[in-house]
Formats: structure tokens, C-alpha cells, sequence
């Protein structure tokens, strides 16, 4: 696995790609909220652009659907003028028969100078990276359940501008750790930026074994799991995981391990409430919480903007000498 | 209606959002009008070009298919120089059960400027309009049959071109008003603007109950309704609506209100010919009038751009300073 | 067909559309070629983009699925700086029951400055020349069985990279040559560029009638075709004909007509193997080949935009005074 993840450094160790938080280091991160930063005060301008990409050729690849995340990623770039495409692959030239090698190697040749992935395969931003040509750089918008790489720092910036240090913090993720590619992204994550504790409160069912490797305390009811807590990530439910044999029916998901208004009061007082979204109200989340003061879940949505700007022009800085 | 009405003005009566002709006035509509005209000049230069919302994010959010609508939108958009980022909703993030509101709050957070709906349902922009933040405005391309204010400008626009004014102008609308939302906005506009006479034709089943109290005069024949005619609107005709209660089939219909060369000669000498499009040929109106001296159908299709480009530079300048 | 062909160029013979390749002449085609070595350059630098056709609308009508052509069309007009609309003409307007012509003639409405149309049916791009105003251009992205005329420039374009000149160099075209539009484009502009031989090699199944009369050598297998050529042009297999009438199942067809190592060495050396694209591996050509020294497959697509964008500029260059 490190031959892998050293993919995304370059020799001088700056990043060439964005593929997984694994395998990355404190400094990488604290210049991605830094450079982040600098972008959230350009989103709040009246005119949000910036040239830094312009003349460069963003390809989204989504191999799975994803409104929020393509339409971040777009904005994304286009303020920072670059040009995007959008490419559904599931509809086009792979239904062809065109391997996927075959319709990278063809992006490639049009000069294209970025893919932004999303595939139900876990790996499979790796595997482009890995074949993909020296001057291409690859970011990970979620591949199966591995890494979500850029939702999970959207979530460390929103929580640094929240907390404003992350040495003193409780966190707990709650919800279908399982399935999560962006609760393995945020472990990482908060492991490397050195929070006092990480918590993952799940039924069983919703829990990878040998979860504890990773150095989180594992928590079975939110009652205990909750108490001294800073921090609540709060995990979407797939609802296509209902009534199988991971899960009972919503309500009883719900009194269980909902995030209810009484039970919230059982963290620190302000504690922050995080939800990737989109959320299901009245499944893992009560509608009043969502909406209520202590959440910042569209506050997550709008730094996505800005942390995938300071990813996208950071990866493009390495390989083609912007800025 | 007035509280919603008014929520398209601020305090200054300046246009915030485009929801409806209803609740606007004159000097409102005089001035989409005249903004409209200096675009329409920027159209015919070779460079198509202002950079007037350059760093602004427009999002079209089509709940409801429209290719002609979404690409005059889209168009108008880039020679404004604003980001344009369409979606398809149907088919994304409600699909996965999010609500309307949840979805227009992620997309707000986003740091969107404006939104351009369309929707099956009366009154979408509004709700739309109501519950977002106050620096985005919306504007309304077509809620269910309620009304599509910009088209009903567009049509203004190219009877001032032709006509000059408004005070001696009798205008006819023909086919389905009681389905169409086109023509409350027409009704409105017309009204405001102050034309001398508005009938509208139609058979019996296509008519809503009380049309006469927004002041137009029911004919439910062609005969006597082109008489003294000088502007002669046609409306689509829902072929799914054919053979059903309100309609018999499209050969009967059009003998009895489809728009003959023959019967156009009823209207006043040199009456323009109008018709939202696409036009079904044969079965609302002939193709020789359609294409013929007396149309103006094509010049409508062209200052739906200028149009556009007013109401959204408009809307912005109120709520962004732009200009 | 004279007639029809010379609506591509304008009294003074510049080129006002791209419809075909016959019907132009040497001079044209070594133009575009020219012309497409600049930007040729431009692709290799870091801001890769020209305002050539800033302030103009290119609509791509692809009324045929092509994720590889529309791509590098739409990134060919992004380089310029043109806006670009593209609509997928199947499911949208056309649905409504509105014509061909009528989807026309509103985009001409709307200002639009260029066509690029891709159509199953023959004609179609030469339909719309023949009927849309005189100030737009039509970019012919392939037609039927008829033409695709970029295709051919851009293997042109290779070529002469490659080789240097065309006058001393036999070529031979293998495949589908019965239902390639891509060949009969590619035979037209060898034999106007010079090349001493042009080969076509198919089963007799997928060879049309009377195709001598192009000047080309028929040969019916790969042994005896393939000596003393320089350029090997396979043509796509298209496999929806496999298991029929025209053809046996696919390792059948490898064995006589597939491309493999040791065939490409009956070939003079050095000679180069091209290919449209998609390939089906293992069909018409294997995959050693295909990712071999001698392939410039890629560089077939890599070329593909710098073409492009000398046909789009020459266009415009005519009909709107650019440049």
C-alpha cells in the first residue's frame, strides 16, 4: 500500500496527485486548509474568480452519479478558470467496449491536464494514477469504499475554523462506518492533524472488524459514546441497506442511533454537528438538529469549494508550474 | 397574492427576482424593455459579448424539460460572462429523497447567485424565491400554468420592435388559455403596458372560468374574434390534451382555430402573427402564415436572448451592485 | 453533386463550411494543415487557449452518441475561446414533434455562429448548409455512411507529421470499407494531397461496388496487400455486423484480416499503423500493434484538436471577418 499512496507525492514531496488522506502527512494537509483559506475570502467576493487555471483542461470522470459533488467540483474550477468537461463514462465510449485504459490513454492524448474520478471501485483513482501520463494529475472524488479524499478535509476546514485547533478535540463519527468511504478519509484525516480522541458509535452490523487498528475507540451506544464529545460527524444511512440484514427498519434506526435534540445534549455543550450530506431527516439525523445552531452541515457544503480549489490548483502547481 | 408578488421587489422597487408579470408595473416592464434594446445591439456585434456578470454562478434548475428555454437561458447567460452550471433535478439529488428546500440550501451554500426554475407546479418560483437567501435571486421560466414571465417580455419586446407602441395595438390570443401559462403573462403584460384591446379565442373547454375579469374581452370563434385584429398571438397546442374531453382531433380543431392564410386576411392590414413555439404545424396554425410576410415567430425566438440577458442583468445589479 | 459540394466554399474559394472532402482541393486541404500546425504548437504550451473566437456560439447538434468526436470538438472550441452549447438533439426538441428544419431555424434565431453537426443519416450535414443563414458555418462531425471529414484531415495532419510528404507514399486502408465514412473521406483527401497508391483491403462483403473508380487498388487479403506499404489505416469493425451476412465471428476475421505483428512485417519498414477509434483489441488489430512503435494511434486523437480548430477558424474566418 505505500508504493501506492507515495504516488500522490512528487520527490520534493509536494502533491502530484490527490488520491487518499492515507499516506499524506500533517504539513500536506495544514497547506491544503491554508491554501483553502485564501479562497474562501475570493468566494465571498463579488467577482469569485481567479486565473490561476486558465488555458488548463479539467476532465470530470464520474463513473457514478454524484449532483453535489460534480457541481462542486465544477464550480470549483471554474473559478479558478480552468476548463472543465464532464464525461458520464457509464454512458459513452466504454459502452463500446473501450477499456478503461483505452479511454484514459484517448483523454490523455487531447492534452487534458486533470481527471476528477468517482467510481464504485475502491482503487480505481490509484489505478488511473497509476497509468496515467507523468503531466497528469489525479484527484479522488470517492472510489467505492476506500477514501473520499476532498470531502474529508472539506470537514477538517470547516471544523478548524469552528475549533481553530484540533489538539483538544473529542470526535465522533456515528453512523455506517462499513460502507463509509469518507468516515475511512476523516479518521485519517483527524489522526494526522493529532485530535485528542476519534469515536466511531455503530451497531456491530455497521462495523469493519479490526476497526481498532486504526486507532479509534469503538462505541455501540450513542448514551456513552457521546459524552465529552466535541465534535459529531454524523454518517448518511444508504437506505438501500434498510430492512437487510445490516439493519432494522428507520424508525428503529432512528431510536437508536439518531441524532435527537435530547440526545445531543449529552456532548460538550457546542458541540458541532457535521453531516456529509445529503441527510435523511428523521432517519440518522432529527430534522431539528440538522437545521438547529450547533449543526454546520451547509457550511461543510460551502468550504467544499474552496478545499477543492486549494487541491485542484496545489496538484497543478506540482506538475505544470502554475503560480 | 400581493405579500408574494411583492417579494420581486426591494425596498426601492427595484426587480430582485422575476417571478411573474403580475405585481409589476409599467415603468418596470418600460424599463426590462429599453434594457433589452441595448443588448438586442450587442447581439448583431461580432463579439457577442459583456462582461457585466463576469464571477457570477447562474444556476438553471430545470425540474421540467425545455430545450429551447434552457439553451436561450444558457446563451444569454455566457454573453452576460456568468458561470452557468444546468441541472437536471429530476434525475439527480431528489432522486436520492432530498427535498426541494435541502437542495436549494446545498446549492445556496455553493455562494450561487441566481437561480433560473422551471417546474411543473404553480407557484415553484415563488416557494423558491420565499425561502432563499437574500442575496440570490430567481428568476422564473415557466411554474406549471400559473406563468413565464420572460417569454411574455420577449413577446412585448418584439411588438414594441414592429409596432412602436402599445396604446393603439388589439391583440388576440387564440387556443389553450386555460392550460397555459403563457398567456396569464401575456394577459398581465398587455394590460400594463396599456393596449387598447385584449380578446382572448378559444373554444369553450379551453377557457377558465372568470378569464373575463382580467379585463379581456371571450370570443369563442375566429370569424369575429380577428376582426380589427393587430396582433394575433397563437398558442401551443398540448398534443396530449388531443381527443381527450377539451379536444377533438387535430384536423377538427384546426378547421375551427387553427390560423389559415385565409382567415388571417379577417385581422387588420399587416398584423403580426405570434406564436411561442415549437409550433405544431397544420393543427394551430398553417405552415404558409407561419412562415409567412406576417410572422414574427423567429424574431420572438431571437430577442428571448436580449430579453433575458435584461431581466437577469436586472435582477443582479439590485441585489450584487453589478454595473 | 457539384452543386452541392461547392456550398462548402465562397466566391473567392475560401472555405465557408466543412462538409466533405470532396469536392476541395489541394490547396484547401494543405491549408487547413498549415493552419492546424500552429495550434499544433499552442496545445504544447502551458496556457493553451487563443481568444480567436471569443464572443461567438458553437452548437454541437450531435444527433449520433459520440463521447471521442464531441470531446475533442468541444475542447478544440473551448482553446478558442468560443461558448459552446451542446445538445443532444434525440432526446430534446425534436421529441416535441418540432422538424429538423424548425430546430434549425430557432438556434439560427438565437445568433448561433456554427454548426457541428453528427447525424446517421447521409446528407445531413449538407441538408443544414443548404438551409441555414448565410452568416453560419456547418462543421460536418460525420454523416451517415457519407464523410467525416476531420477524421481524415487529422489522419492527414499525422501523416505529413510523420512523413513529410504524401507523393511518394502508398497507403493501404483495411476493414469495413463498405460502411466507412471515415475511408471514403480518407480516399478522397490522399488522392487529392498525391499519395502514389492508395490500397483498400477487405472481404469482398464489406467492399462496395464500383469502388475503383476512386483510383484505388482493390485486394481482397492482407498478405499481398500489405507489401511495400508505408501507412496502414485500419478501419473500426463495427461490431453489430459480426455473425451476420457480411461477416464470420471475430477470431474468424482476426485470422484474415486482423492486423498482427507478424503480418505488419510484410509492411516496408518503418510503415505507420493507424486507426479511428475506438479499437476492439484482438479483432482488427492486435494489441501488441496497437501500443506498438509503430502505432500513432494516439497521436491520431492528440491531433484531433488542432485540426479542429483550424477547420472551426477558417470557417469563421470567412464568414464573420476574425483574425
Amino acid at each position: 500500500m505505500i508504493a501506492i499512496d507515495n504516488l500522490q507525492l512528487n520527490a520534493q514531496g509536494q502533491l502530484q496527485h490527490f488520491l487518499s488522506i492515507e499516506g499524506l502527512n500533517r504539513e500536506l494537509l495544514t497547506e491544503i486548509l491554508d491554501t483553502a483559506e485564501s479562497f474562501a475570502d475570493l468566494s465571498a467576493q463579488n467577482i469569485k474568480k481567479t486565473p490561476l487555471l486558465r488555458g488548463k483542461t479539467i476532465v470530470n470522470l464520474f463513473f457514478e452519479n454524484s449532483t453535489r459533488t460534480r457541481a462542486t467540483f465544477e464550480l470549483a474550477a471554474a473559478r479558478l478558470s480552468a476548463d472543465v468537461m464532464s464525461m458520464n463514462i457509464a454512458t459513452s465510449a466504454t459502452s463500446k467496449g473501450e477499456s478503461l485504459l483505452d479511454t484514459i490513454r484517448n483523454l490523455e492524448a487531447m492534452q487534458v491536464d486533470m481527471f476528477v474520478v468517482r467510481h464504485a471501485l475502491s482503487g480505481a483513482a490509484h489505478f488511473i494514477a497509476q497509468h496515467t501520463a507523468p503531466h497528469i494529475s489525479v484527484v479522488n472524488a470517492g472510489d467505492g469504499q476506500h477514501e473520499h479524499p476532498t470531502q474529508a478535509m472539506l470537514d477538517m476546514f470547516t471544523i478548524r475554523r469552528v475549533k481553530k485547533q484540533f489538539s483538544n478535540l473529542r470526535v465522533a463519527i456515528i453512523g455506517d462506518i462499513l460502507h463509509s468511504r469518507v468516515a475511512r478519509s476523516q479518521i485519517h484525516a483527524l489522526t494526522l492533524l493529532g485530535v485528542e480522541e476519534i469515536r466511531v458509535i455503530a451497531p456491530k452490523t455497521l462495523l469493519p472488524t479490526g476497526i481498532e487498528d486504526l486507532g479509534v475507540n469503538v462505541f455501540y451506544d450513542l448514551q456513552t459514546g457521546l459524552k465529552d464529545i466535541d465534535v459529531i460527524i454524523m454518517l448518511r444511512l444508504q437506505k438501500e441497506r434498510m430492512n437487510s440484514a445490516f439493519l432494522p427498519n428507520e424508525r428503529e434506526y432512528f431510536k437508536c442511533f439518531g441524532l435527537s435534540a435530547e440526545r445531543l445534549k449529552i456532548a460538550n455543550k457546542g458541540a458541532m454537528v457535521m453531516h456529509p450530506g445529503p441527510i435523511n431527516r428523521g432517519v440518522e439525523i432529527a430534522s431539528e438538529v440538522a437545521d438547529g445552531e450547533q449543526s454546520v452541515i451547509l457550511q461543510q457544503v460551502s468550504y467544499g469549494i474552496p478545499v477543492r480549489m486549494a487541491v485542484m490548483s496545489m496538484v497543478m502547481n506540482h506538475t505544470n508550474g502554475v503560480g
